[in-house]
């Protein structure tokens, strides 16, 4: 036991009268809802990046944090932050975790010696699961924070660097399979452009399918059966990114024959600075086949940038895990804390407290999302809406063709009466459950 | 002759000297560029709608113009107005038109009534094109003003909706073909919704993607041989619209076996609204196999809506130009000006200089982006950045897998040296043509 | 009465676990939290001109509702409008009401028909405020929709815009004064600019704070003792408005000797666009000496126009209603609902959902913002977060100078050690109460 | 002489048909503009943080540039860094630059150490700047990349860290005031908030108010002359800043009397950020008096926080010079490249070339400027939109009250008629001289 977060005992569920800072007020994990444990919905994670590996710096500051496994130089300290990592998991109670290779471990002087510095950190990972019995919701390669991917990793002018980072996430994949991980993901943050003038973008697309497609045959060779999921975002490091929204992530995965094996990661912020909500996103994902799994932090509205803040606005997540619960709850995906602490949020207290919060919160929202569920009065609403298309006439005219379709319209004088989308109606239904 | 332009003779090339207010001074239609006449690169169209049957209203304020054909009503006033459509195109010398049907006709009291209107207007427009040698880009039909597409044309939840819409599509289709359109477009503005509560997205798309089959279907019955276009837009005026940018109707119409004969009609100021920059958009269809057609209207970057200006930043629009340029130009698309006036412009000359100074903006857009790829600087550069793509080995790695490339990152040790973007290099170059 | 509302009774307060649509859950009126009843606290006042004047169109789309008081062109129809108006204020058990001249009369032959048709008008409502107990929260001038209004009104190019401005603004400010106005508001919707370049942005400054002290000197003139409120927004339908923010509004106040005179009406919608939260314009205005009332709607995040939309988001209201305690609560405010249907909300029914949904989010909010001020944790974090600053020494420090400060800090080795500022532990506190 | 930019000749003006890439198109010095050269007009200024501190770090990456000075922790290194800039400044031909003291020394072990230094390298550029030529446009203190500055510097919670700042102004005013610094600027990058719920907004700005009063205080004490400017910035590092823009800063700066006094400092990327266009911060500042000096850098549109990058669209920058001239052209302000290289261009050649094009683009567009003002058909323009002021009988209007104004509008029937504002013509006017 390090003394990092000496005197905290493991998270509770009191309740909601509960007057403890240190308690969970909603998430009990052995409630049954729909007729599945709570934890069993939610499958929590603790993301390594955001909560260790980050020392609080921003475009205008350098670090705030000061944490005893600073400077992130040496294998020594690196055991000392994973031994953190599982007293928060621990704390927290969360089934899962989640990782970059460069959060794990320090860079070494070359390929070769940053991998095998990843295998010992995984083989330290391991006995560490083994203990605790937290689980790998997902590995990741970080292809975006050294300066070689500057210009891209797949998408790299340079091909060594394609080389460079197809070894990476190899490694990254082997590491992940190794501890059973349920998923692994990509997230492309330098996988775009800062100007056209000086790229090839048909080329660079042509370069991220053909890395995609090496990875899903990767994967299949070593048999990892977890799901593959891309984690889309509009931009940010970069102007552009090829991984924009999730419809834009579709057409890849169409062109490049993947549409049926990877599926997306999707992020609330990155919905936010696409112009989506984070329900469009789900529910469109759901629509074409790719839902997989979710990073449930928050996005200032006002701040154009990615705040990955941790999230606490419950009506809004019971509106996301609605349309996580009409795709039928996860099944390798989980609820990602792609979070980090505000860096005036100094003390450990600061980063137990923060995902306390976040669980509560989430607890809250998929609760809400399942009674709107289970009481059905928002699915039959849209059902009743859409009724006149179970006429016979109205399929024969999707099956038919344009002529008859118009034809018909002067036959029967059809002028078609709006009728009330009763929106605030339906917005008021909510407010009951939430 | 009407007396709305009283006075006012036909818009002359005079040269970059020149004080006149009413002359060109870029777009001189029989400059040779390329090898090619700048009328036949840029393929001008005027709007019909924005110019002559918007009347200045905004969502705070009534009608600002008065023009003689108002109230809109009335099949005289509805000629009167073709009759100063026309005159406003000779002046202006554009070669091409474009229209819906509810800019050129008053809606009858019924479907059938409305569709022999339009019939009848587009016999008056035959008779104008034939004097006067004006020709149609496009036509569309406008399914997004009347009440009873409130909640979408296609995608309505009353199937009478697309009974309706398939029958107005019909019709305007049908006119466009008698009249030689170039293109058919359609812009889905209510192809979207307000809240998703109340909305069944999968089953929306799926009415979305076999309603432009059956136009697709009816087009190749009729011998439309012009191009079908769609026009993306993300929101505006609802919330989220299906065509939301490229990449998405990428997606849509490779899902419904579309992609190789459906292309669009890009907007900048829809660009612009989705996030991203008019050249990329532009870019990005041009890799994709869809490029169609452009609306070269400009949006105010600091106002979330639709402004629909006219055009004048010439180095923006020489960004754009230049990717048209390298898509191989237009073929059966132009340059339509979906732009409207201010609502402040209330006089006739107004009308008139909007569209010289956007032709003349355009003329020297183009003609910039032509140096641009004549002088190959540009391409040069590009080139030279991912010529390490050329090599055998770097092939082999593309058809290679993860392994092979991962085993040669460790065999040779490979180190990635990151090289100078040069962006700014570039930006000075561009600056160097406009 | 008349039949639009037909069949439908007063709204009831019925608590949390009511199922019926038509009930309160959470808006007790004459529940007593920290010492006043909840009527008192919210004031609430339905808005005239998005429930009775708009009829549903957007930039894209004509009218889509349907009421008997349509066109609303005549006298006769204005008073039905008006007993309508009457009938929903009873139905809700609104305490207040708000409009604009154009909303509630029909636009005269000239201005003195204008103002007489106000006139009796204002006759009507006396009656039936009269009758019924409904009082009026704020009148206002409508000097954005009419085209002699186009290029602004007070800072219009035309000084005879400026003195028809002048001559509107008297008659509403006499009817709000004749009706016992608690307040009268402006909004500046077209003063403000489409384009710098023909705008002399100085000279309307003048014009606008020359105007304001005329309301000012005219109201004091007739013993109006109720508030000069300004709502500021900052663009939309212009390009810019002047009234940008709380912040702009009070330098101008106090160019003209107005800060202690006029106050502000602060909306959601324009916070948003403005960049701001709405509890980020409610707090500055407290801390400015200038807050007056609220337009509780609310803006969608992804839209980059003014939704006004009825608010529900509980957890964002009690922020909002945290900064209306701290200010003391409403003076002669109140809470307007600056809210429309959405356009597709076609029927009488949504119209008074609309409102009871949003009455019962806006109770919620002002109960859970009083748990959380008088619970008082959060002042007494804030409060020991400042602490430092009741000491001699930092008062000192702060009526002394530059050098003495310096002196200090090497003279005492002075070496700030920044401490935590705990935003998640508040933030997971406020979702306590909410 | 390094070796840094070895081989690298002082750029010249070559005319607009060069084609060389290290030559001037646009800028030649000594060209006669409006009776005043090139230079004096401009007074360019590079900037020492972006140019040789920024190490090519973003949100989501390190470094990636690799400077001799590196690390930038050693006194030896900090003069060698000098001697690069001063190169630089040279090869440019700019007449000035600016720093902050954390670009320019490293930091010390405490306050007295860091101020040692700081006097050091103030005595090493002295020597420089009088072999050079090269002034210096501003000095400022760089209160926001150190952690004690986390929660703000004059309105941090703790008073030693506001004691600290005063501190640290003291000391850069002082170093400032001795290299004859033609202004000292603020820019309060932490003074702001996270979230409202920790912060005293009301007290934070009494203190920055202070603060401000004690800095003129001392400056006025010291003799120094220069201009005092505060750079408004909406947010970013923080959520929100209390110098949001120029408008808001004018309200701060009435209130503690201190709007004749202190001006401000306007940097495009920042407009942007705040919704406006650059120009209209320009027009607005010299309106209200406290128009003082630019940063020229621009801001991507699409992305949502400070892009920084170099300018280089002209016909944007011409309307920005336009406003320049308008107030008169620079005083003690000047135009300060705030412009940071792309983290892609490693090469010293890029930092040369990224500031030849900003000079160039800058030197067209003021020329673009003068043209206008001179050719003054748009003043003309505007002197018409407005004449109707000109009349006693509006002049009277302004002088008299609300009654005689209305009074007036039914004794003659005032029904204004609405001109064109003719924004086109005028857009199109403009482009002529671009
Ligand atoms: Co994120
Ligand atoms: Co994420
Ligand atoms: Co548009
Ligand atoms: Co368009
Ligand atoms: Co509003
Ligand atoms: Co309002
Ligand atoms: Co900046
Ligand atoms: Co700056």
């Amino acid at each position: 036991m390090t003394d990092f977060f000496a005197g905290m005992d493991a998270i509770k569920y009191e309740g909601p009268d509960s007057d403890n800072d240190f308690a969970f007020r909603h998430y009990d994990p052995d409630e049954i809802v729909m007729g599945k444990a709570l934890k069993d919905h939610l499958r929590f994670a603790a993301a390594y990046w955001h909560s260790f590996a980050w020392e609080g710096g921003d475009p205008f500051g350098g670090p705030t944090f000061q944490r005893p496994w600073y400077p992130q130089d040496d294998m020594g300290r690196a055991k000392l932050k994973a031994d953190v990592a599982f007293e928060m998991f621990q704390i927290l109670g969360v089934p899962y975790f989640c990782w970059h290779d460069a959060d794990v471990r320090p860079e070494g002087a070359n390929f070769a010696e940053s991998r095998k510095r990843l295998e010992e950190i995984v083989d330290y990972f391991g006995e560490k699961m083994e203990a605790t019995g937290v689980n790998l919701l997902w590995g990741t390669a970080n292809l975006f924070s050294n300066r070689r991917f500057m210009s891209g990793a797949a998408t790299n002018p340079d091909p060594d660097v394609f080389a460079y980072s197809a070894a990476t996430v190899k490694a990254c994949l082997d590491a992940t399979h190794k501890l059973g991980g349920q998923n692994y993901v990509l997230w492309g943050g330098r996988e775009g452009y800062e100007t056209l003038l000086n790229t090839d973008m048909g080329r660079e697309r042509q370069q991220a399918g053909r890395f995609l497609q090496m990875v899903v045959e990767y994967a299949d060779k070593i048999g990892f059966k977890g799901g593959i999921l891309i984690e889309p975002k509009p931009q940010e490091p970069t102007k552009h990114q090829y991984d924009y929204d999730v419809a834009t992530v579709y057409g890849f995965l169409k062109d490049f024959g993947l549409e049926n094996v990877v599926k997306v990661n999707v992020e609330q912020g990155h919905a936010i600075l696409a112009g989506h909500s984070f329900e469009h996103e789900l529910a469109l994902a759901r629509e074409l086949g790719i839902f997989g799994s979710i990073d449930m932090n928050r996005n200032d509205y006002q701040s154009g940038w990615d705040t990955d803040q941790f999230p606490n606005n419950v009506p809004e997540m019971a509106l996301a895990y609605y349309e996580v619960l009409r795709a039928g709850g996860f099944t390798t995906g989980g609820t990602n804390f792609d979070a980090k602490l505000r860096r005036q949020s100094l003390d450990p207290e600061d980063l137990v407290l923060a995902h306390v919060g976040g669980m509560d919160a989430c607890a809250a929202g998929l609760k809400a999302a399942a009674k709107m569920l289970e009481d059905g009065k928002l699915e039959a609403a849209r059902e009743a809406r859409y009724a006149g298309w179970q006429s016979d006439t109205a399929q024969a005219m999707l099956a038919g063709d344009l002529e008859a379709a118009a034809a018909r319209v002067e036959a029967e004088g059809i002028e078609p009466e709006p009728r009330s989308g009763r929106q605030e109606r339906l917005e008021n239904l909510v407010n009951r459950y939430v």
